[in-house]
């Protein structure tokens, strides 16, 4: 009761396509703390308020994008019911043995309608913050290295069946939706913000043909102070902005959009809605996306780049 | 799965000894809406994020203090489910009739041991905030209009039993413990901060020999900048502070607590730490509360009202 | 000795297309207070922190644009003492008389060689703001009415002749040179910023073919977190955005650029530089102000309406 | 004309009885930048936006306290005027010369009727900040190493013949009085702000038997935010704070007071009013200051260590 099943985002893979040109970014730029490597070479690092070992893996490869996406369960009962619901839902379902990823248990992994591979674990040891479990320090170094983001937050992800992603996350995986977007002059959903918890979101797609795409990986900012501060760090290390700052009428966070040296985008957010899944979705006209705010309240406009750059 | 079971707080009655200076208090100075006044002339009323008809319900008596909180459940289903392990667990309920609130269906009602009653229901009548449900406005008025909260947040109960408190909330109600202090000397737990959601918490209590006493009622402020700005604003209308603006240690919120006319301390809070069911609490020591900046980061001191000022 | 000479832009008079529309925007959207109406339909307004009776006036005209631009003088003597020095460096004055202004004293008037109107005054009702001058108080609702900037804070100019400018602001009025860019491929100066205090700016000029152009009116705002706020607000009134929330290189203020009904560009902003006269002025050369992110650190480019909208 | 004569607070030399631990304090925890030691053993810092060569002097010393205040001139021409004028006045003026403070020209020194050494100067090295002086970077990490004041901003002083002070700094200096404060009861000043550019103060006075002691050296923050976060950087460690977060009433700053280790005030402090010479003073009677919230407007009270502990 309360909190149960899929917790949180615990992990993303993202590729990148020069290793050293990555964990400069996520490491130097973004600050996050590097947490070690595996034999393969994978880079694991996490943020600042993350008490598990990592969120963020970087892998080397020759195209950009998102490998997988993983969610946080509450207890291996939780792991291996939701398999079965998963199968009894028509997906094929894998299970990566634990270890494959660093201090990280067994994995169940499964490619959704949309193209892209989602996992769920029970296990990832838990390390605890820099501040300590017993009488925390009330402040670290980490809080002001970098644009210092306090987590990953959630990723928006492209592709096609939209509609059905949205049954499998709310049907199976007990996700509540909080906002969508219909199609032109339709009721079709052509995305969506959904919630595992009472957060604006924990993962969005929009609808896309071509399968598997990363829209953005997102990072929590204490304020919109520091998403503003964030925009200066950019700059100071050259990184390409795409939009921002601004505040998203979706969701109603504070955001900056930039991209990683490999072109992945990714944000800085801070602030916005929460949710809870007996309060009635939010709903967006196409339009309203656009010159109603849903993706730039002050400029209340489709950006270009939105709907066409993915990784 | 996901968010199951109680979902949040939804209300709590609040007892003022002159109903015009708590209204003004609560709508003119604090910035709540009032959505009404029922027969017994209670007053109801809510901030400008909440979705359902209220959260905070103002009722004239003789002495200040806290008649009643109550959390919001996911369905009827899980109402009477908890209703039962309630019983089973060896509390009495009660039945609260549909209505008895404005715009609010039937609540199950208890005594919990630290001499508090807790209600659960399942329906409130939802009204949506000011910016609408359909292609939302990016700005209310009503984000400026007082201290202009965005939401009641939790409370701070202080009783006897807290032992007993946090197996009903942990085994029966489906929270879990973000974090909590040790008595002095002991690993004896003194002081929860209980949570149904990822917030900071939904719910704290600190042990204390009288039952059922309030020590705060909490509004969340968008940011630590409005926390500020809202000691402002209560130095305007000479409202009494005790403590802040200032961060607390434990949930490392910021922060601000003063009182209503009636006495009854609210906090104005913004910021902090979120809370998963799977990460192990943070433990404060008795001394960590006060001297490792628990209650007070920046000052490192328990301050006496926190332990003998409770209504 | 100390602060001497010219004190601050005391007024600006704003031509605007549709009187009832341009109040609405000053008063009800930008939040700037009504201080009277003259006989020939003038409105004044000002913002909350400042003292005098007025900074903006609005004029009802066929065309957008600014008629002039005061500065207040700290005395009767430097205004006769610059009248004469203006007079020597070549330039025509015309005394306004007293009234012609509300609650304003005799004006010096001059064109400037980048033709635009500039006054100096010494006389201004000093009428105090809302928080009193006796033991203040802390809070006025004006602070959280619309927009709500602080002040009006300065103006940029469009016109020829910048060098000339350069002179007659620094060796004739006394102000010191802050920053300023440098033509493509040379050492002339085509912008510059130029302060009589110690802000960031006081009033700017950018060359342009032609003459008495006004590029923004620009108000201060208490903090970056309330330039965002303002975003908000915007939108909500459907104000037309150019520019922003981001920050400028130069002065390194926060910034949203946008337009008022009639089309004139108007700032909010807040932070930035200090500057004092012994310091050398920051240079920054074409690419600086634009790939190098003086108009737009985020994301460092030139955005072409900078250039080339004006009125 | 515009900003002459006496330009800004240059710098201020501090009495540290533990020098390693005085430069721990000023360069770890607060931030700022070792700018160089003189053969004597001081040691030379100065603030992230600052451009001369250095503003804080710490000198080891068996006693704490400010040895000497300095303002920089705008000119040599200025300094033997101001010479001149302050021997009419009746003080006693010393030539210390070129060089006794590293980078800094000859200083006229005096001792003012509060029993402090004033100084003034003409020439201290410019140096630039982190930025550069040609299409100046958006940021440094200076920025955010610790607590991170933009720059040294103001001294308040503690000594007798506060009356006379304020003749010497309107009269002589060129200074105008933003705030006062009367004695209980009349019109006699006990306390006065002083400026000489429209900061909230450059110099502030309190009445005081002991002649020449220092109340606190204050450093400007970016933000109230960063003041809020200076409260975390203190703590972790362990600073000892005296007073905030709050907001004065008296110049309207967000403030934190604390003690370096040798028990010297300092303050961390944002935002606040603007002054200029032609706006009548803001008074606060006594009772103003205390419960009117002139100190501390959230509590609204005097706080008993404002007016006894000085150094």
């Amino acid at each position: 009761m309360a909190m149960t099943g899929v917790l949180r985002p615990g992990h993303v893979q993202i590729r990148v396509m020069d290793l050293d040109a990555g964990v400069h970014h996520y490491r130097d730029v973004l600050g996050l703390e590097e947490m070690g490597r595996d034999a393969s070479g994978r880079v694991f690092l996490r943020a600042w308020d993350e008490r598990d070992h990592h969120s963020i893996i970087l892998r080397a490869a020759d195209r950009a994008g998102m490998d997988f996406f993983g969610f946080k369960v509450d207890s291996a009962a939780t792991l291996d019911k939701l398999e079965a619901d998963l199968r009894d839902w028509g997906l094929k379902t894998e299970r990566i043995p634990a270890g494959e990823l660093l201090e990280t248990g067994e994995r169940v992994r499964f490619e959704i309608p949309s193209g892209h591979l989602i996992e769920l674990y029970a296990d990832k040891t838990f390390v605890g913050n820099q501040l300590g479990q017993v009488d925390p320090k009330p402040y670290s170094t980490r809080f002001d290295t970098g644009i210092a983001p306090m987590r990953f937050d959630h990723a928006l992800l492209y592709g096609p069946n939209v509609d059905q992603v949205l049954e499998l996350f709310t049907k199976v995986l007990g996700f509540h939706l909080a906002e969508y977007v219909t199609l032109p002059g339709s009721d079709i959903p052509g995305a969506l913000w959904l919630c595992c918890s009472n957060k604006a979101h924990d993962i969005a797609f929009v609808i896309h043909p071509e399968p598997g795409k990363l829209h953005h990986v997102s990072f929590y900012m204490e304020s919109i102070d520091r998403v503003f501060r964030a925009g200066d760090i950019m700059a100071a290390h050259d990184v390409k902005v795409d939009i921002g700052p601004t505040r998203h009428g979706v969701t109603r966070g504070g955001t900056i959009y930039a991209w990683d040296p490999s072109g992945n985008r990714f944000e800085t957010f801070s602030g916005g809605n929460s949710s809870y899944p007996d309060q009635p979705p939010i709903r967006w006209t196409w339009e309203g996306l656009g010159e109603g705010g849903g993706l730039d309240v002050v400029h209340r406009k489709m950006h270009e780049t939105f709907l066409t750059v993915v990784t």
